[in-house]
């Protein structure tokens, strides 16, 4: 199993990156994961859009080089999946799964353009941060099922 | 708006204590809000069924005493909303809205068959303790959405 996920900006918020980087110990087990953090785009009430569209040139120059590999791109208007769904798709893809978190902007529309199919862990809007930790918590937990580890819920 | 949320047992993680005790903060300018903390049920492999039907006790008794409000339990198999539909939902109601959340081991039946509706946060089993944190999130999320407040995504 392959996974990279490839997200906009460090988290801030300490929990939250404590509890991912647990995740990720977990996850390595498994898969070979790799994490690409891009820089995010520093805006002001003004210059959203073209904050924005920075971001997205940095994730299409990355998505670009990926050959072969499914693109997913986290958005709450994308397809849900339950967490049983959920692991059958990681664990039962040959190719190299790669996901796609946007930044506090949101994504450019050419990213969603880009990918092959769009995934929403909530048809709620999630905090930023929060999505992302959910993401790796929910790969870990797929990983669990297809093992039949036991995972405290 | 009164909104009351049955919960069973503490909240262990201190960073999620302390991000629910913020949203309370922050619901309780919009809102008449009360929470109730029920204890949890220690529990082995063996008497998993009994614990829970102990807490089903206890979360029936205080449902009963319940009159004339809109009891709404959380549950993977429930209902889902965007953000926008469950702040129409919370702000729109004129009964006091109750919202149970079960313990750990989940919810005894007899919960789910006593209450008007099941709210899923998302079709994926979440950690029990994220779940929490995430309906104090909506619920303050749909207030600022209502009040056409800045809220940071």
């Amino acid at each position: 199993m392959q996974i990279k996920i490839i997200t906009i900006g460090k988290v801030k918020e300490k929990y939250i990156a404590e509890q991912i980087s647990e995740y990720k110990k977990r996850i390595s087990v498994f898969a070979k994961l790799e994490i690409v953090e891009l820089k995010a785009e520093s805006f002001g009430d003004s210059n959203k859009e073209q904050a924005k569209r920075k971001e997205g040139d940095r994730l299409l120059e990355v998505l670009d080089k990926e050959n072969d590999a499914r693109l997913i791109a986290l958005d709450e208007f994308g397809s849900e999946y339950t967490s049983k769904e959920f692991s059958q798709l990681i664990c039962g893809e040959n190719r190299r799964i790669v996901f796609v978190i946007g930044g506090t902007l949101g994504f450019d529309p050419r990213v969603l353009e880009r990918v092959d199919e769009k995934l929403a862990l909530s048809k709620m809007t999630l905090l930023h941060e929060m999505a992302r930790l959910l993401l790796f918590e929910q790969i870990y937990r797929g990983i669990a099922i297809e093992k039949g580890k036991k995972y405290h819920y």
